[in-house]
């Protein structure tokens, strides 16, 4: 064809868009964030160990990460491929496990209260007082030394002396823990001793004798048994509990499963031969069965950096003894900065075959095993909680590189930030120790998920009663507001049909708030990508909702409807993005919010009491209206009000009232709109006892007024209403006709007493009205 | 502190992330996809003239615009703002509105068949045959000419002859349309002549005839009457209703509301505006109230070209003038190719002051306006069915660039490709037409998606019943085993509880079925990245759904559960982005697939019609008891049945009124209550039917006997009461006193006389009693 299109030109874009930026644990700065292949994400998340029920710190974490990935995910839309291991073997659950199975096996072989019993208890709370709390005792740093029978009348003296001085004084945090189980078993034993002399020896006695000391009782156990517990399902099926547990809660919280889950049980050959590798890659070296780390070598290579995260924190070896684990044993390392990829398993440990003989996984190794089995040698991001990052992260880094032989395993390492509640860190002595399980009766699962989501993730987060009562419930109640107001209009205009004429015509108005609502999509974006900048976030929406409501009620009725559906379907598709609620993309809103395991909705369930409610208003209606009685159409308009005021508001149905007689029909928490309705309630009362007062007062002056008339006028000139000897005498109406010294009076004395005399006629003549009226 | 991190560098990218390129009409190939604003996209999709109910042709469109903005919005993650206008003034519109209302108003003035009516048929015939069909009955060219009356013999003579020839013959398609119109009008005529003449001239036979002719009809009467018709709200009704109407298919069909929705009607005063600044700017002029875009001076114009889309078509007269609408007056042109911008009405057209004169937009200025108002001068997109490329949107493009004095108003013009029926372009005389409601009585909204995501959105789709019934329900057999086998595992591992030893493991089958699936999500990213490309995006699903398969079936048991789950849940959240179904994110597969109007279980959506008419019931009754109308109870009761009858019967409500007051509440399917409901009524209706009846008998019972008192008792016993010869002579209150042969009456014969005269005497009183009540 000779007739060609004229020419066209890529646009120019007036803004481009921003640029991802990602807060790297490895640069400490903020640095643009690229993938390796493409839009696929490969990311491992530290996952929890196991043996015991999870708590805020736990939330914080792993909140903050399904938040950050469902960002990534939904709103940036990255394939992301979130992996995140279970940690199943390690020296804490393997000393939980041999004491609870311990404690367990005593108390099913107890069958009553004896001497011996006691005798037991006695030498496992020398013991334990010796090794944990008698440096808090002493005078001096003197350690009360002897055998359990020696030592035990000294530490019974002191114990006493001092137990008065200590409980309740906030000392090192171990202690106080230590302190506290040492004097419940002290306690509990002089009431066993008294009950054995009383002859009470049941068995229940014994058991919670037991019961009571078991935290004393379980390490003299441990020490005394403890190498005889070898059979690895006492160690599983611990970690299997605390695991369903775990994920439990975590659901509970909307934090989503993660896409890969792996377990160290599960890759305990992978381990071995990876372990093998670093040794023969001349990083690691063995010592009696045990796998260390050769941190030097490693660090003098000149492909590899030891501790890119924290390498400050090389040689601290506080940190890095924590990091090995209560049962380690650690000689023979070369250096005391090396770390165990294997422990040889001393009796009472589980154990599996290697190379080295039988021996079981260090902590620092699974990660580096399992993410390498899923991603290979490097991956987009490594995240985990701030403590982590030095020993445990830098380890891993470097046994993973030392094994592919990588400059970089990890691109991007996110660490999100401490927990603080009220300002303190949270410990089980403090008695700030929250658990997930105690903070969702308090608190929902969108309460907690806006607490963290107004806070940068990688800050300190300060968890605070007034942070949830304040910020957080002012937050939710606005977006509530909000929801329940525009959906209330949509229904309000559908129910009217399509608007006509001039009604959907964009004019000056429309146009500023559809332009404010593209910035606030532009802002949004630029939040989340400066670094996933939450807060900012957040108030980007709070701002678009408060413009909305300006635009709305400046509208005065006359509204774009199209346009406010748009922004709320808009906000609230971002809020559920953050997983704060659930719904259809259409939808408006974020979704009822509900506490953890109630069902799906049944059509039925869900309607009849709405039903039931309209059925029996229009009963009533019918019966008064039958009844043809005196006040029918005022008890009719009292029950339209009570079905407002009353009989909907448990059922969460706002009926506002409109001038044009017809009401705006909401859907709202039953909660607030009783807390509303006892509100307005409050100030119609506080409104009605004013006016009250007031009418009151009104009727006290009237009666004051009134009372003025109560002596007749025949009498009003005379004493004692007047001064004694004011007038001489008077006529039968009472009319004075002398003053005291028996003149005449004058002519105008004269005028005014009668002046005087016809007022008070009038008054009494009110006087005795109203008194005939209060007769009545 | 000394101590630094090691240096980190960028990642270099293995595989860059595909770049968006579509199909550009401008440009006729795929150039980069680049908004102008960030990531905020301005998208104007021209909208329907609605006149009649919405086809296939509508769906195939409307349906594959709303894949690409899901695709957009929800894939890609643009800030999309989608702007769709309604065309509610058109040529089309003013006519089939006049026609409408001419039609209606015949037949409600029609009472009886009359031989008026009958010429009023048959001159609509002639002129409709001469018009319309003479040319393919006349055996040259040469058509049947003549006034009405003398070209009727001729006409019926040709008709009969060729009728039997032409039926079922395909020719032109208009005049197949035209000729069926013309046949069946004949064929009533003929009836209703028999009609006519053997008396049958009731009103039904009369209506009958005008509706089976009223595409005959509608045409002569608009020629005679059709000025006359000057309500704007009879063309106002006919757009709403049928704009309505179209909502309702796009919403069964999954087709999302624009964001912003704006109707011609609602702009006139910006579009007069508008074609001033034309005018203004040198490529606009007035001829006779009218205004005519010069499409010569623009295309001489430096900046400017006319036809961007289609060059080669600028003089193609046709399609011009099938743009310009039937109503119009082109005369007086600078140039053929010049269109209108606002045409002067004539009477029977609606029409809006403007400084030419009364008049209406032009077709094509209303686009230019709507859409400037929302976006100013430049778009991202703009989208439309390929029919209108040239000259529609040519013309747009040309008003706006011209308005505006910018060189490119659009800057991606996307355009859907064309519909095919079984190969045959759709249309009413080839009996493929079909509209969305039928379809969806065969196929689900689902189906019909997917049928159109297997075609390419920019190529002509032939809809077919073997691609139906073949590739269709082939995929979607496909995906919905996939999902229920799926969910079957899932449930079965949940059952199970959490897996040990070994089944989390990565092994060589988990690993390539992972590598495989990452590379389905780059193929998809990157087929959605070549220009939209669905059919090769639901090929990588299904490729990727049968290698999940093998995955399975070869694990035998052994099964990564995490693993399919995640393939599962992606490929589900990839068909509900290209609205195929619904469900949360986290959810496997794409929903209960339904038909139309059932909703989501939404708790709003369930619950908002029962309290609307909960609170419109209650606002009914309060304003009666406020009114304090005299009957306003009885009011208020009808209004309580009104509630049962009517308002809650179609919402599946039904109130059992019982004995105590009180009603009993049921769920009800709504067509059993409306068959209830109609059935009771109708059994009502008899009974009342009958009770009339008999009291109409009672009545005229009634009437007969007060009838045999008309005649007072003077007069009773006289002939002609009485037969001639009786009696012979009376007293003076007509009492007999001798038989008819003058002989005195025996005392039993006067007794008995005088009986029946006091029984007259008695009936007279009552119906003279009866006459008075008759008068008041």
């Amino acid at each position: 064809m000779a007739v060609q299109q004229p020419p066209w030109s890529l646009p120019t874009q007036r803004a481009p868009e921003p640029v991802l930026k990602v807060y790297n644990s490895l640069t400490r700065t903020k640095t643009e964030f690229v993938p390796n292949e493409g839009r696929h994400v490969k990311w491992y998340n530290c996952g929890p160990t196991v043996y015991d029920a999870s708590h805020m710190g736990h939330a914080r974490n792993y909140v903050t990460q399904d938040i950050l990935r469902r960002i990534l995910t939904d709103y940036f839309k990255y394939d992301v491929h979130f992996v995140m291991n279970i940690t199943d073997i390690d020296d804490k659950i393997i000393l939980r496990a041999r004491h609870n199975h311990l404690i367990s096996k005593l108390i099913s072989e107890t069958t009553s209260l004896t001497p011996e019993l006691i005798g037991k208890v006695q030498a496992a709370w020398v013991s334990y007082v010796q090794s944990k709390v008698s440096k808090g005792l002493a005078d001096s740093d003197r350690p009360i030394a002897g055998s359990e029978r020696e030592a035990w009348p000294e530490l019974v003296q002191r114990f006493r002396d001092k137990a008065w001085r200590l409980q309740g004084l906030q000392k090192d945090e171990k202690f106080e823990m230590h302190f506290n189980a040492a004097n419940a078993t002290y306690n509990s034993l002089v009431q066993a001793e008294e009950q054995l002399q009383s002859g009470q020896t049941g068995a229940e006695v014994a058991r919670s004798l037991i019961d009571v000391s078991k935290d004393v009782l379980a390490l003299a156990l441990d020490k005394q048994f403890g190498s005889t517990v070898n059979d690895h399902t006492i160690f599983r099926s611990l970690a299997a509990y605390w695991e369903s547990e775990f994920f439990k809660d975590m659901r509970r919280l909307r934090v989503r499963d993660p896409d890969t889950l792996t377990r160290v049980t599960e890759y305990v050959p992978d381990i071995v031969e990876f372990v093998e590798g670093i040794v023969k890659n001349g990083y690691g070296y063995e010592v009696e069965g045990s796998v260390y780390f050769d941190t030097r070598a490693f660090d003098r290579s000149d492909n590899h950096s030891y501790a890119k995260l924290e390498p400050w924190s090389k040689g601290n070896s506080e940190l890095l003894e924590e990091g090995e684990g209560a049962l380690s044993v650690t000689t023979g390392r070369r250096s005391p900065a090396d770390f165990a990829l294997w422990k040889a398993s001393k009796p009472g440990e589980p154990s599996w075959p290697s190379p080295w003989g039988p021996g079981r996984p260090g902590w620092h190794i699974e990660c580096s095993v399992m993410a390498s089995a899923i991603f290979g040698d490097n991956m987009d991001i490594h995240s985990g909680g701030i403590d982590l990052a030095f020993p445990h992260h830098d380890n891993e880094m470097a046994q993973s590189e030392a094994y592919h032989n990588c400059p970089a395993w990890v691109n991007y390492f996110l660490h999100t930030g401490h927990l603080h509640i009220e300002g303190l860190k949270m410990s089980k002595s403090l008695k700030n120790f929250i658990t997930i399980d105690e903070i969702l009766q308090k608190y929902t699962a969108r309460q907690l998920r806006l607490a963290f989501l107004t806070q940068l993730w990688n800050s300190k987060v300060d968890f605070t009663e007034s942070l949830m009562t304040g910020e957080v419930r002012n937050i939710e109640i606005a977006f509530n507001n909000f929801f329940t107001n525009i959906k209330a209009l949509v229904s309000h205009a559908e129910a009217e049909g399509p608007s006509l004429d001039g009604k959907n015509r964009f004019q000056q108005a429309e146009r500023e708030l559809t332009d404010s609502f593209h910035a606030s999509q532009g802002a949004f974006r630029a939040a989340l990508c400066d670094s996933f900048n939450t807060p900012q976030a957040i108030n980007v929406l709070r701002e678009l909702v408060s413009r909305t409501n300006v635009y709305i009620n400046a509208s005065s009725g006359n509204l774009e409807i199209g346009l406010v559906q748009r922004v709320a379907r808009w906000v609230g598709e971002q809020l559920r993005m953050f997983g704060l609620g659930e719904g259809e993309t259409s939808e408006i809103g974020w979704g009822q919010e509900r506490n953890g395991d109630e069902g799906t909705v049944n059509r039925e369930e869900v309607l009849m009491p709405y039903l039931r409610t309209l059925s029996s208003f229009r009963d009533g209606v019918r019966r008064l209206a039958i009844a043809k009685g005196e006040n029918a159409l005022k008890d009719i308009l009292a029950l339209s009000d009570k079905l407002r005021d009353n009989d909907l508001v448990p059922l969460g149905v706002a009926l506002d009232d409109q001038e044009d007689g017809r009401a705006l029909v909401k859907l709202v928490p039953p909660a607030e709109l009783i807390k509303a309705r006892d509100e307005k309630r409050a100030i119609a009362e506080a409104k009605a006892a004013r006016k009250a007062a007031a009418v009151e007062a009104e009727r006290q002056k009237r009666i004051a007024a009134l009372e003025k008339g109560r002596v007749p006028p025949q009498e009003f000139l005379r004493p004692p209403n007047v001064p004694e000897g004011t007038y001489g005498n008077w006529d039968e109406n009472g009319l004075p006709l002398t003053d005291g010294e028996g003149k005449e009076l004058s002519k105008s004395a004269s005028k005014k007493a009668k002046k005087e005399w016809e007022l008070q006629e009038k008054r009494h003549k009110d006087f005795l009205e109203w008194q005939r009226q209060e007769q009545q």
